[in-house]
């Protein structure tokens, strides 16, 4: 592999310098792993594969913990091998998310805001070894991330050794683009003085004492590519309901036309509200998000954002190419940070971010399921979703109000799993249109879900529950016994549809 | 009723005096109506008395918006003659209650932190009279309040109007606990610079534009006692746990003897967990909690409380008598806030607080309820246990295992109302024992539930539905047609118990 010395700053750390399968023998079985990585940014290229290639004849089991998915298929490779006893604190892979759901694997579905804290109380004891990518090594030792900054930093604090894989196929002068702020121990946690998007408030590298860098490889592998699903009919009719309610709320003296900051979940849904911020009215938008899509590079160019938050830049490899080509137009617009900044409750509510996240399901009251099918079966996790819903000023849930053709309704009588209480939903948004949850009570929830967020499929369905419902009374009215038979009919005959009577609507009489 | 000028220092304002009938006239039906008072504690007792008086004669409707319960039976006076159409943030009355649960009286259950945020962004429109008690009026027209803040600075803020309740009953050397700090609103709220529950770092009386106070009444009312209920067998052993549990913490080095500063929800389980510190190791606590209940001053007599931070004192008689006959003792070591400070989410997760917060059922895999009866109808409200919760260091929930003779389980294969999702629930305790729920995955966490805090009669049927549950798979797993079997045969029979036939523990198996 070539080398680029020149990235080395600390000439005390060249002697380091080894390769992926000499620094992945330091990684023993039983082992607590710490990974740089977030949503496949960012993450180890070199010693995780090389680890994985070991471990087809060496078998071991480790605990592994990163920022958030990874690339390269490096969790699928691991989990295969049984080579991943325990897993946080996200994963989004389909091989690891079969043997999670088979009970083979530990998985901790955590909030991704909240692992830097348990980390630092000891909940997952120590960490053995932390591999962490990097642009470059500083003379002090510390060290420049690349596309994320993920956990590495508090990783980089705790971990007993460290592995650095230098990625030369990111361009040195990154640096400058990562705001490294640690937020210190209990009971000395510090105040994290962000007061707007673009604001930075520490160091451009990562602090590392030299003398735990027990390796350090190079590599030039390239992120894995964002999966980019383009816009359709349903993503767009949900986009063009998001945008005439801000529109409302700028009309109505609530919000300005800079809005106020904007974070969108993964997925094509908030990619498409993202993109159709670009032909809009708004102007001068900031971003405080986990993730920098592609939209968010469309909205610098559109003229529309003017700064950009997140902690990892995950993109599709044209926008890689375009970003790095243009270097100079972008590297002045956007931060990188520490999850566990980006995903602050302090900064989030302070910064009084709008949060677009997708839901799985939703129920009449605006509970929502973003995370396990069928209220068993996890798909990826709760990501960063609870930590922006709990502490945005406005909390948008977007999803399609049905899936596989008709047969699973999105909006249910009662979620099969609860991530997102109706206390940290404002709005539901499908293509049917979008329900402002804002001030109601929950049967008035319940009545504005169903008027305009159901699938006129199901609607008739929902409404009979809600009046047999209200009939037994209650504050949140259900009637327990019936709130699951949605899946109960779809498991026994595939789908949640049933014959009903009901004519015409009646929920006027209510 | 007995005047007392001395009280209010800007005299402009001596011709505002009134009687409370007068002042109960300025509010009208359909107005959006504020009260000070959080639970119990500094609420109107004259004017929304005499409104009362006014609406058996005089039907009215209008919203009622308060910091937290009310206590003179103001809430139950009102909403039988049905002059509450909408209640926030929280209630804690039985008459109400029943109104609510039938849905005659529309009541939205707030995140306590939250209302003021939302009254500044107008989701509940304007506030039309806001009636706050005051222990005097500066000469600047600014208001010092009684035994609590609770929304009190934001509804003096945002009111159209303002009525003042002198309560004479208050010594006016009150004075001096009260730290008033307003966030300011979006886009430039402020960072509440906190970082020890000691801490000032607002001013001591509300901030009030004297041309807003339409009308000025006296009353000599006292607070409604806090009803005090005595530790019994159960909840000594649920304090117990918990004090062996922390002083454990405290061997491994993770927390100090001063542990983090203490929150601690109402209810005679956190009174006894409170209490239980008085004849502990630890020493030098603090307490950042809403409400400073008898607990805290016994603990403050044992010389085991430094400082206690809170959102209101609300007492028994008896304890009221002590604290105001040994003023000199205890007012340098309280300070009083608004409730979007106390239950900021910036705050409790800077200092680290210790959360301990009543369930009224928990289920396998560590969700909460803590405010809906079988799932529908509501006790109380969720209140601030989810900002707390959310934001803590360590969150502790406690409940009995069972109630009404054993036959409702208070663990239940799944929780029919999600408060608290698994990730804001750190240790769970009933007096059967201790889980705690720390780094560990929904499966590890339920065989924890199963073996430390499930009552034995209903064990068996637990570890059944679980077992069942675990073939079906998933990471977490369930039966979902049969998760909810425990309430219907509650419903059915008048209790969650059934005969079974498992002779003994398979869990091992698992």
């Amino acid at each position: 592999m070539k080398q680029d010395l020149s990235r080395i700053a600390n000439t005390g750390l060249i002697s380091k310098i080894t390769n992926e399968n000499d620094a992945a023998s330091l990684i023993q079985d039983g082992m607590v792993v710490a990974s740089s990585g977030f949503t496949k940014s960012g993450d180890s290229k070199a010693v995780l594969l090389a680890l994985s290639q070991r471990a087809e004849f060496d078998p071991l089991k480790i605990t592994l913990i990163t920022g958030a998915s990874l690339g390269q298929q490096t969790d699928a490779r691991l989990a295969t091998l049984g080579a991943i006893s325990l897993r946080l604190p996200f994963q989004a892979d389909a091989v690891m998310r079969t043997l999670i759901n088979e009970g083979q694997l530990m998985y901790i579905d955590e909030n991704l805001g909240e692992t830097a804290m348990h980390l630092k109380t000891g909940v997952f004891g120590d960490i053995d070894i932390a591999v962490i990518e990097a642009s470059s090594i500083k003379e002090d030792g510390s060290i420049v991330p690349t596309t994320s900054v993920g956990n590495s930093a508090i990783f980089a604090a705790l971990a007993k050794q460290i592995i650095v894989e230098i990625n030369l196929s990111v361009p040195a002068d990154i640096e400058g683009i990562h705001d490294i702020f640690l937020t210190g121990k209990y009971p000395d946690k510090a105040v994290i003085p962000i007061t707007s998007a673009g604001q930075r408030v520490g160091r451009s590298s990562i602090p590392c004492n030299p003398e735990k860098i027990a390796g350090i490889v190079f590599t030039d592998k390239k992120d894995s590519p964002a999966d980019i699903l383009a816009p359709d009919k349903t993503t767009e009719k949900i986009a063009s309901c998001i945008l005439e309610f801000l529109g409302n709320e700028v009309r109505a003296g609530r919000l300005t036309k800079a809005l106020l900051p904007l974070q969108a979940g993964i997925g094509k849904v908030a990619n498409a509200v993202l993109q159709g911020f670009a032909a809009s009215d708004f102007e001068h938008l900031t971003i405080y998000s986990e993730v920098l899509q592609d939209s968010t590079f469309d909205l610098f160019d559109a003229g529309k954002v003017d700064f950009a938050s997140g902690s990892s830049i995950t993109v599709s490899e044209s926008c890689y190419q375009h970003i790095f080509n243009n270097w100079e137009k972008y590297k002045d617009k956007i931060l990188l940070r520490p999850q566990d900044v980006t995903n602050a409750a302090e900064v989030i509510s302070r910064l009084g971010v709008i949060a677009i996240n997708t839901a799985l399901e939703c129920d009449l009251y605006g509970n929502v399921n973003s995370s396990h099918i069928a209220g068993t079966h996890i798909m990826n996790g709760i990501g960063g979703s609870a930590d922006f819903a709990q502490n945005s000023y406005l909390s948008i849930f977007v999803t399609e109000s049905t899936c596989k053709g008709n047969t699973i309704s999105r909006i249910v009588p009662m979620v099969s799993h609860v991530d997102h209480s109706e206390h940290d939903v404002d709005i539901l948004v499908t293509e049917q249109g979008l329900a402002d949850l804002r001030g109601l009570a929950p049967r008035q929830k319940a009545k504005a879900i169903l008027q305009n967020c159901v699938h006129p499929a199901y609607r008739d369905m929902l409404e009979e529950y809600f009046m047999e419902a209200c009939k037994r009374g209650g504050q949140t009215p259900h009637v327990i016994e019936k709130a699951f038979d949605w899946y109960k009919d779809l498991r026994l005959t595939g789908s949640m549809k049933r014959q009903h009577s009901i004519q015409e609507s009646s929920l006027d009489k209510l």
